[in-house]
């Protein structure tokens, strides 16, 4: 049991009460009944998740409770988007064609948090295959609007507080954009970090595991303990001086709204006061055509590696999804590979891009969450930096207009997920300080 | 019914008998039952086959007679590597945690086939998860002989006149090696071309899709049509002008015995014979560490994306494929980023490689087939191209001293699927005549 005055055992961060429940003084039945009964106080109204056996949870908690620590997630909870394989929960993948579904094997990264200890919470609601049909999530500040998608429950699970960790994926914004919506951290690891095996593919050359966490020492400890990455696990460890950030306006600032902004202008100001140094970068030529090219390859590769479902189910797929297929199907290999050209062009220019920065600042989305849950909002500020395959993370940075949570984007270098994470968390201080 | 006195329809190449089929003048289950009759002649001694139902592919020929051709396949027919998911038929990827396993949905390259026509005639034996413990296949050129892994089923029932396709993977060696072995072509097209979705991954960086057949014009027809490459598809078409072709010893030269020598010399003045232009090209420094860097790639992510049949099913893996678990546990992440760092260097490098030549002829197995049962053979010659995503394929260059076949393997610059098998075609003619 914690000290009579210490914080209550949900304000800790993964890796602090992962410790304290290492050293028995806090039970793990103790701290996941805590976030169960958060969820009993707020899943009627957000909606997040897809499956969730409360015996299921609770019995594998008594177990973590009676057995030496597993590893550095021992007792944490975890929530897992419903298009990552479970062996003991159905995965749905968003779709009716796969209503009833039981995965036999757990996906690869369920596997590796299990081993580390994590206590799978349940399945949060994605929407039809992680593309556009929203599932019955609403966003946790303000049920009116939507969490974003595809990963919009794990973003509202999070946002809510019924649950300190949760996986999503994306392919194009799906998880940038509904953690900007929610006022969490969304953090896409650099491509191929986390691994894919028993996650619905959708499209091979985007498809891209990550995390939504409270904060961004928790989502840089899950993902580099599962990727066995020590710089990453312990950001926290780093000595946090100012760095030196890029802002840019990206091509498509035309679609950012007043409220974001008005977030990099906030964010600018903090980071400038916190001792950081910035460049304002141009926006370069070659990353001028990447949305469209992200756009072409996502529609391209979807519409066939979903050919099982779209051939012999096509009764089952949402018209919107059908449109996408439609669409997929009148691009011809010739434009495809010139996508993919021009995402490679663009990838060999990244290092004259960063210059001396550490990381580039960028919006997160266009704005706050739309309103209503038809429209999951767009990945506009989302598809460059998944087709690049650079790690990208999203801070809360204030509020909009309408309450909501508005979130901005910084960017890393391929394969340095540890020095992203180390200027997320200074940006994350720098708001709050 | 084709004339009386033109060749037997399994004497056609594919795209000729689909012609036949289309224009009714050859009969999808006269067809079919054409090569049925050859498995029952041939399966009990090769024992190429894990899955086989005969009425349900009989049932199949008889509603693609009854149907207008549904597309350049249209009633041929296709074996299928058991990792590769088939919604009609068990899916066991050579291992008994899943000896019952059905899936839901066929892969996407299997769905993508039956959309243009093609009869999956049955599952054929992979070793366990692709990797080295064999299943029950035996050399149809001699049956005391491997036919190679892990592809093994698909190049033995090519290999013995029991399908004119096959779909095969190659993680290390596993459609290259075989295929030498089993004396037909084997086809790994560029990295990422044929849709992955539904094949059980092994090691995400280098999963490759690929095809058996019984020449080169079938094996890029086949992908060409798969992946709407026109001029893939349409090699039979092109030219067939000499080309400059590179010879290249690699730097695992030490490890060919002499048949494979001789295999190359033997190709080499067919070659000159026919006017192809030959460039010696040394060994690139840069290719030197790649043999390493791929066995390390292929063991940490193996270890990884098997997590769950490793953590939860230990008692039912193979004492070798434990020992591939034991080693990927001891590399440490900074290993893994090198030996990534060292392929992308010499992907980078790839253009001075191949210089004027259009492909590169390097040894494609050491030799002939191992005899025994117990030993797959070695795939070192087909690592470095796995891992660097060129596109590859074997085609049969003569016998060795037991009167097994040995192939040459043509290596080809990324994306360029279409030259290197215009130039595989022409080599394969040049060793023909």
């Amino acid at each position: 049991m914690p000290e009579a005055n210490s914080p209550h055992p949900m304000a800790l961060g993964v890796r602090a009460a992962a410790r304290e429940i290492a050293a028995k003084r806090l039970g793990v039945v103790e701290y996941v009944a805590a976030w169960l009964e958060r969820i009993g106080a707020r899943e009627a109204e957000v909606g997040a998740w897809q499956q969730f056996d409360r015996d299921l949870v609770m019995a594998a908690a008594r177990r973590a409770d009676n057995e030496p620590p597993r590893g550095p997630l021992h007792g944490i909870p975890l929530a897992v988007k419903d298009v990552i394989d479970t062996f003991d929960l159905p995965t749905g993948y968003g779709s009716p064609i796969y209503a009833s579904h039981r995965p036999v094997a757990d996906a690869a990264c369920v596997a590796l948090a299990r081993a580390a200890g994590a206590i799978v919470l349940g399945k949060t609601v994605t929407t039809e295959f992680a593309y556009f049909t929203p599932g019955k999530t609403t966003n946790p500040h303000n049920k009116a609007h939507t969490p974003g998608g595809s990963s919009s429950g794990s973003a509202a699970a999070v946002g809510a507080g019924m649950a300190p960790l949760a996986f999503g994926t994306q392919t194009a914004g799906s998880i940038l954009r509904p953690a900007s919506y929610c006022g969490v951290v969304g953090y896409k690891p650099s491509f191929g970090l986390v691994p894919r095996a028993g996650v619905k593919a959708l499209a091979d050359s985007l498809d891209t595991v990550g995390v939504m966490a409270r904060n961004v020492e928790d989502a840089a400890f899950f993902i580099g303990v599962l990727t066995d990455r020590r710089a990453l696990r312990d950001i926290a460890d780093s000595a946090g001086l100012p760095p030196r950030l890029g802002f840019c306006r990206t091509a498509m600032w035309d679609e950012a709204e007043p409220a974001t902004v008005a977030a990099l202008d906030r964010a600018r100001a903090a980071l400038l006061d916190a001792g950081a140094r910035i460049d304002d970068i141009p926006v370069p030529d070659e990353q001028r055509g990447l949305v469209a090219a992200q756009d072409t390859i996502m529609s391209y590769e979807m519409t066939r590696l979903l050919a099982d479902e779209r051939l012999r189910h096509p009764d089952l797929i949402s018209p919107r999804l059908a449109q996408l297929f439609d669409h997929g199907m009148t691009i011809g290999a010739e434009t495809y590979d010139a996508a993919v050209a021009t995402a490679l062009t663009a990838r060999l220019r990244l290092a004259a891009f960063f210059g001396d920065c550490a990381a580039v600042v960028v919006p997160a989305a266009p704005g706050e969450a739309p309103e209503g849950h038809a429209y999951t909002g767009n990945p506009v500020f989302n598809r460059t930096w998944t087709l690049l395959g650079t790690p990208a993370v999203t801070i809360p940075a204030g509020r909009g207009p309408h309450g909501l949570p508005v979130g901005i984007q910084l960017v890393g270098r391929i394969g340095d997920d540890a020095r992203l994470m180390e200027c997320a968390r200074f940006a994350e201080r720098a708001l709050a300080g």
